[in-house]
């Protein structure tokens, strides 16, 4: 039996969304490694008595390990690690020697800023090296440090207490993992194996039935923990298993891609942003782009993963139709003719990025994000892309798009990605 | 007293990070407008144990109000009705009309699909028509119900179920809210106001101090709820109070205004991406951007408002150093003598960009976003902005910005919307 953990996410800004909780996705990643099985997330304002009742619930429900992100700051609000000793029944005590590393860091940081009073500064900061007594201190990578609070009489859950910003708790996990107060909190975890399956063009209910079907065909089907999930316009169709469990999952994997041989494209968990990069890679091409409704959606997509400038070498935002004749040479009678979302402008937006940036392939994207500017014969929705290369092999496809603007500037670039993905495999155009 | 409220946000994909929740966020927003607090946001994967110990958490804490979103779903995985049934104590039944219209909806939705076996993916969504005794229904805008399931006995919270897409979950809430079931939940409630400061190029820390120095001065300062984060490099002071607090808000906000009036640009919650389209469409104006290390984020983010082409002419992304020669006819020279990192690229970015696009102001960003490709002089998170103006005005600026890779793009784009902003508003070269 595999310890149970919880995350407590803290911060007003994040239970009311002003600020989007990107702690939570990540520990819960780094968790699943540990094979360390996470039953619940919790978000809480800065209140005292919510964020106690959640450690609580957490205990409670009999998890072995809590951590905590955010609340560690200067300001009144950042109030975890007092709720946290008291939770664990540990007297907070300033350390000294924590205080003087404190502040080294704050000095140096505070030069770039001007005219500011450091005293001021340090004493909002003096809180920050307050320690539970008991309790394992993970050195800041900003300015502060996280806390490892083990159960005041053995039983009960450990509390690793990490700060809010993704870059402090990312490097100070690292530090965590390593104590021995964590590695008591986590021992006797199983590691539990996850396998993802990705599919695009296919309606989640259709993978259902095939589930349903494999259920009464496949021995040992309910040792697999199945999840399918829509994302970005895929299907996701994650399997967590225990090791016994391998062979039912070999099956189901076969199982699926027996039927769904047009639409999975991954079965090694691989996302279609890195197969199209590498796929890039592996002939030497860059990739252009040329874009209008997605307004550089596209381009900033490529460009995400580290080592991007190996493939990608630009494009143009051709937003207003001026643009698409200024910056991809699009004929501005075309555009009249056609009209700026329209498969023949798609793919001069494609030949114009070709000619004009030194690539290899471009993608082009065209279409009617809303919530306005639809027509009855070109609704909100509408999107016309073409992936042409340097041979003058293309795949085009039109489409219309449910969702809102958001949903569809985004989706776009995922048909945008298989096109890419389709036109490097040498594939013919899409089933979907 | 104000009702108390508690979202469960339910999904394995959710919980384990592969999906990004944006329900809890915009639910979390809704409650407020309509003055319900919210106490917590729970997330929790598809095992009816763990749904359940939340909903019996929420009921504990004296919530009156629960909204949970997703697991309405066709799948097996799908459990959230079932566990909101047994937790309200309201046994499950079919509802044939409800059935027949579950049918309707997806009779035309599958229409798209070839070699579909509709009734097996009728048959599939059976599931979805099952009711709680005495809940009411709130009809599909996809194909999954949601509903609103009272306690039983007339004590404890009264559930409302939805399902995860957003599109869907936005159109049904409107429903839900129309409801008497939803009213007698939430009736009682007190209009909380909440008020947003918005700084830029100002460290928190330095706010905790002035907010310090507020408490001293200012009467009613405790009937303030303030809470301050940092997000996308600016800073927010979000202030929550009753009607009572308002004397000591104005007062505070009077405070801050006058000790941060360089920094301070949003006292009414109006962000620089509202300010900045609304300077251009006042002034005429189309922006045109030149981006390299951001790969066309900054477009992206510019044209993410509906209307927004109303003031974005578009742009290039020249990421690779020849499509910044081709695309933007910034000299291969200069590249070569100064580095594309460099005030003098940009400057050529945003002037190249002026020229093609047909635009009154560009804003260039070029720069490191890493982990490579830093060196001594230039390391990883030197960037370089550039605003331009037909007039020849220019502000730019240079700076060594902190985080990843993509802390490093998403704040260049912060940077880029404040120096426009600036610009537009004709104000000097920045403070910060």
């Amino acid at each position: 039996m595999s310890t149970r953990a919880g995350i407590v996410v803290t911060g007003t800004e994040v239970l009311t969304g002003r600020v989007r909780d990107r702690n939570g996705p990540w520990l819960s990643d780094r968790l699943r490694e540990l094979g360390v099985d996470l039953a619940h997330i919790t978000i809480c304002g800065d209140r005292p008595q919510d964020m106690e009742a959640q450690l609580r619930f957490l205990a409670d429900q009999g998890v072995g390990l809590i951590v905590t992100s955010g609340g560690l700051g200067p300001t009144a609000d950042d109030i975890t690690l007092e709720v946290v000793a008291r939770f664990a029944g540990r007297p907070l005590a300033l350390d000294g020697a924590l205080e003087g590393r404190i502040a080294d860091i704050l000095e140096s940081l505070t030069r770039r800023w001007r005219k500011l009073d450091f005293e001021a500064v340090r004493a909002a900061n003096r809180k920050q090296a307050l320690v539970p007594e008991g309790a394992t201190i993970i050195e800041p990578a900003g300015t502060a440090p996280g806390m490892i609070v083990p159960p005041m009489d053995g039983s009960g859950p450990t509390v690793v207490v990490l700060p809010g910003p993704p870059r402090e708790l990312h490097a100070m996990w690292e530090q965590a993992m390593a104590t021995d107060a964590f590695r008591a909190a986590v021992e006797g975890a199983t590691a539990y194996r996850q396998e993802m399956l990705r599919l695009f063009g296919i309606p989640e209910s259709e993978i259902a039935v095939t589930l349903h079907g494999a259920q009464e065909r496949i021995a040992g089907f309910e040792e697999l923990e199945i999840t399918t999930c829509l994302r970005r316009g895929e299907v996701e169709v994650v399997v967590r298993h225990e090791p016994s469990g391998e062979a039912a999952w070999k099956e189901l994997k076969a199982f699926i891609a027996e039927r769904h041989s047009a639409t999975l494209f991954s079965t090694d968990g691989s996302t279609v942003d890195r197969q199209v990069a590498d796929l890039l890679v592996r002939r030497g091409w860059k990739v252009a782009t040329a874009e209008s409704c997605t307004g550089g959606l596209m381009g900033a997509r490529l460009t995400e993963p580290p080592g991007a400038s190996a493939y990608v070498a630009g494009g143009a935002v051709a937003y207003a139709n001026e643009a698409k004749v200024a910056l991809l040479g699009v004929p501005a009678q075309l555009i009249e003719v056609c009209g700026a979302v329209s498969p023949q402008v798609a793919e001069a937006m494609a030949a114009g990025a070709l000619e004009r940036v030194p690539a290899d392939v471009a993608i082009a994207i065209t279409g009617v994000a809303g919530p306005g500017g639809g027509s009855e014969d070109k609704p909100v929705g509408t999107v016309c892309w073409c992936a042409l290369d340097a041979d003058g092999t293309t795949i085009a496809r039109t489409t219309e798009m449910p969702g809102d603007r958001d949903e569809i500037r985004d989706r776009s670039t995922t048909v945008g990605m298989h096109l890419l993905r389709r036109l490097l495999r040498g594939e013919e155009r899409p089933v979907w």
